[in-house]
């Protein structure tokens, strides 16, 4: 049967060995107490519950899917259970303010769990994954009266919360939309619209669905300039916080989707809903950039979290399945056949997935401190970096985790040969689910434009130059030693390379912009490869440092950085061959010339 | 709503102007009716029937999948009908042979319309196609009596096929396989066994069905040396040939799977039902290896077929879906936003798809050619290359074509953003439906080795060497040409490369077998683009020729190829320098160390 079990020694190994989060938490005031102790125990609770009660709901939550009865939605068997669960152990609460019930831990461990609750079941990690969304809007751009009523129920989880923004005629083009919001005369709002793709917008796990809304107020500009956001309750809290009436809003259908099918994705009508304005009229949109961090993180722990959980099974598979010798004579000559990890292509698809999930890790728990480091700090200074760096590398989360985690879902099916296309083995959900998070909360194609245009190109690169600093500094540092030179030569080398790639880039768009969109995918996982090509460096660093340890686990993982050197980082010279082919051979073709081929 | 068009613009331009296959098919003895008119008309009528009756089966069959009672099995509504209007219409008979009923046309034509019945309905074109194949088992391995008995209702389509190879426990190594063929008095055999994933193994459209059966005789030999093929009727054939007494097996199950959900995968058991030695015993699998070209570039063109229907899909709503300006400035200032189409992302996305499938379309139509002159030539030398290019290629084909398919599909998915996610566009059964193209015929990484092992170095590259001589010919021919110059460069580049690089996989791999099985994939993929870079040059030849013709179609075959250039032939580099770095890296971690991270 199918298992997931947490990857908490690698955890421990990026955090503790490789980052020492400790040392950087122990100096952020609210932090004090979040020792390595306290991280590590709370992972160790959270990976239980992810193994023994999420993971176990993931394939039956599959088949069930949501049922919609006439406004109503209900999730999956089990679901509902395991949410009460969730949050009589707090966990709602975890990284959320004390002031209100929260347990103030940082982020990054928040970040671990979010990981590991997207392997065992990301169709249900959505809705509590949503609502800390709508806690975060709040808690930043709320009143003192709004935080008071909202935040304590959203933290201790009774009440959840969703993301209205997406409308049938504009999704990446927010500027378009025309849900509208009516001042009335007590201060609040009704609003009238319709959104669609709204995910958790309805469900039987809480008592009440608080939706974050962007609208547009009567007099608003036309553009993304005249968009307000509004929370809008399902029902309206009454003064001492509890329910109250019903609001004018409902379900008016599920989507039928390619996967997350335990997810309820609503269309969500609203019909002159009471709504309330949060933050300033027609700044809805900057609201929505400040939450826009941790939620592409979050989409990026998906990615991360099915590549993990498909590597598992794949290589549970890859073990116990005999089919064929391997090529250089039989390793079991005793059974009928060698286990397909003998051969050196299902050892390919292994190490991909391997590699990708590994590098991936180090990378995301990097950003998640970089968080705390960015709300935390008191030095301006490190604050102003930690908010460069994440600005920069957030999109390159999101759209490269997403993108090789799908990579590796493809892979581990693959692993499987026919089995894998068998829903019951579980490995196709895992390909459906994952395939989500390349487009929701902005495709991997707009990550893309967002980092080469507003991120690498409207500063002239002066947050790359942040991070390739960073990175020069450490093979500046370790270039010499003998052991690392074979992994910090071709790191210092895209280093320097991406540097000139992007002056190119930038000099080109500035006579033709299509230039910049042209490049941008290919310009993301270039910087993709960098950064994990710089962080599987400095973990074979660490590594090195305690292979006389004889523990194995340092071995392997410098053997998983060779692989990574050697069969997926020189994906950048494909990249960085079709950059210099430039924007032409993508815009010579009229419009109007695509199908006359029919 | 959703449309197919069959592309018979480019399949004429590929079969007339480029490849030129009237003037080989006049040579052909039996093809002497095949003119270029006769291949039209064919092409014509079977457009209609793809677009008309097939393709708005597809996405109900999908929804509604296949019903399993008791053993039965039901087809999707409109499926029978199609069917029906299918063996009507003289389809299922098209390039068989006319002894026996068929209508003996080239088996070009036949692969085109094989792309068109996948891009309509892959799930439905599934059941004709296994019948194909049994008749080719049977036409090439029978007995006269056998073809005389069984040909006639294969062609006429009142009777289907099945291949049963794989067991729960074996599907790439048949060696292992279990069912077992016990001789009886009367010349037949008792045949007892589990198969599965047997496509069409049961359905309502046939009065009989014959299961092509691999299994063992008592006395033979255990490993792939000891299977014989069988064939094991559904209902013993009455002398007369109609439909007899109900032999011993059953359909015990329907498999749930990914995608292909119209198309009944089923569990067969056997249980001592009566089967009749097909070919020579313990030659079983020879009798297989005679039918795979062919059926392998069958599921090539599964990969094609979907990468099409997606592209048109994906064009449609490109120049439909208003969203962002385009980055230049405005294209259409009086709609509230530009069509996708003008973003340069978005370009690239459609232009894959684009490059892809028409680089697959000539490609396989040549590979089709090749099946014809290979059966049909009387000149043995000709005979003899079409053989062995054939060899070489066809598992370039069926995994090249399958994986290009799959990222095409998956593209198209992308450019409908969330929408593409939603079940009722279609774009995610795509998807879903060609994922089975790169497991099923062989998985694509067994493909990668039947290539690199057997077919370039066991004959120390012979055939391959035939290969690049034809590329090297057009190169030399052409590169003087000032207008394809900036085509046939990097193709001659390539080809000599290669040659270079299969000489050092080739020396390595005598000391270490590995090595073969570490590069299969890459290498695959090298000669794949190779083959594509050197077809699209070939188009480009054609198309020059004619652009004083004014006719856009070759101008945009132009700028297609300078995409294809510019943006996916350079995977070369980097498929170069991960075969450079061996097969070391994927064999140093040991196989119990895969897991130390948990």
């Amino acid at each position: 049967m199918a298992s997931y079990k947490a990857p908490l020694r690698d955890m421990q190994f990026v955090m503790h060995e490789v980052l020492e989060v400790g040392n950087t938490l122990a100096t952020l005031p609210g932090y004090e107490d979040a020792t390595p102790d306290v991280l590590d125990s709370v992972l160790e609770e959270a990976a239980k519950f992810s193994e023994n009660v999420l993971f176990p709901l993931n394939r039956t939550g599959d088949e069930e899917g949501c049922h919609f009865d006439n406004g109503e939605v209900k999730t999956p068997k089990g679901f509902k259970e395991a949410y009460q669960q969730f949050i009589e152990g707090g966990w709602t609460g975890l990284d959320c303010d004390p002031q209100y019930g929260g347990q103030g831990l940082p982020k990054v461990v928040g970040f671990s769990i979010s990981e590991m609750q997207c392997s065992a079941n990301m169709a249900w990690a959505m809705y509590p994954g949503l609502s800390h969304g709508a806690y975060a809007a709040v808690n930043n751009h709320g009143t003192d009266e709004q935080k008071a009523l909202y935040l304590p129920k959203l933290i201790d989880g009774t009440w959840s919360g969703t993301m209205c923004l997406t409308e049938p005629h504009c999704g990446t083009d927010l500027g378009l939309l025309r849900t509208k919001a009516d001042p009335q005369a007590d201060g609040s709002y009704l609003i009238s619209g319709t959104k669609i793709f709204i995910s958790a917008g309805e469900h039987d796990l809480t008592d009440n669905i608080l939706h974050l809304v962007l609208a547009r107020l009567p007099d608003a500009p036309k553009d993304v300039k005249g968009i307000s956001l509004f929370i809008v309750p399902k029902f309206i809290p009454t003064a001492e916080g509890g329910v109250g009436a019903r609001n004018k809003l409902a379900c008016g259908s599920l989507e039928h989707k390619m996967g997350i099918k335990a997810n309820a994705t609503c269309v969500m009508n609203f019909d002159g809903a009471v709504g309330y304005l949060i933050g300033e009229p027609n700044k809805g949109m900057q609201c929505m950039f400040t939450m826009m961090n941790a939620a592409r993180l979050g989409v990026g722990m998906q990615g991360l979290g099915l590549n993990e959980v498909s590597y598992q099974q794949a290589l549970a598979y890859a073990k116990d399945r005999l089919q064929m010798r391997a090529l250089a004579g039989p390793k079991f000559p005793d059974k009928p056949a060698d286990p397909i990890i003998v051969h050196p292509d299902v050892r390919r698809m292994l190490l991909t997935m391997k590699a990708y999930a590994e590098g991936g890790r180090v990378f995301s728990t990097w950003l998640g401190l970089l968080l705390d480091i960015e709300t935390q700090s008191q030095d301006e200074a490190e604050k102003q970096d930690a908010s460069d760096l994440l600005a920069l590398l957030i999109p390159v989360a999101k759209a490269f985790m997403t993108d090789n985690g799908f990579e590796a879902t493809n892979l581990g099916l693959q692993v499987f040969g026919g089995h894998g296309y068998i829903r019951e083995w579980g490995m196709e959900q895992f390909v459906r689910d994952a395939r989500i998070s390349q487009i929701y909360e902005g495709t991997n194609g707009i990550q893309a434009l967002d980092l080469i245009g507003r991120k690498v190109l409207m500063d002239q690169a002066t947050k790359l130059r942040k991070f390739t600093k960073i990175v020069h500094k450490f093979c500046e540092a370790n270039g010499d030693d003998e052991q690392l030179k074979e992994f910090i030569e071709p790191v210092a080398s895209l280093n320097k390379q991406i540097l000139d790639i992007t002056m190119q880039i930038g000099m080109q768009s500035m006579s033709n912009r299509d230039e910049a969109g042209a490049a941008a995918v290919d310009y993301l996982r270039l910087l993709g490869h960098l950064v994990y090509g710089y962080f599987w460096a400095r973990m074979v660093k660490t590594a090195q440092a305690k292979a006389d340890t004889g523990d194995a686990f340092y071995q392997a993982k410098v053997a998983t950085a060779r692989f990574y050197f050697a069969k997926l980082f020189p994906e950048h010279l494909s990249l960085t061959a079709k950059l210099k082919a430039g924007a032409k051979p993508l815009m010579a073709l009229d419009s109007e010339h695509f199908a006359l081929h029919l």
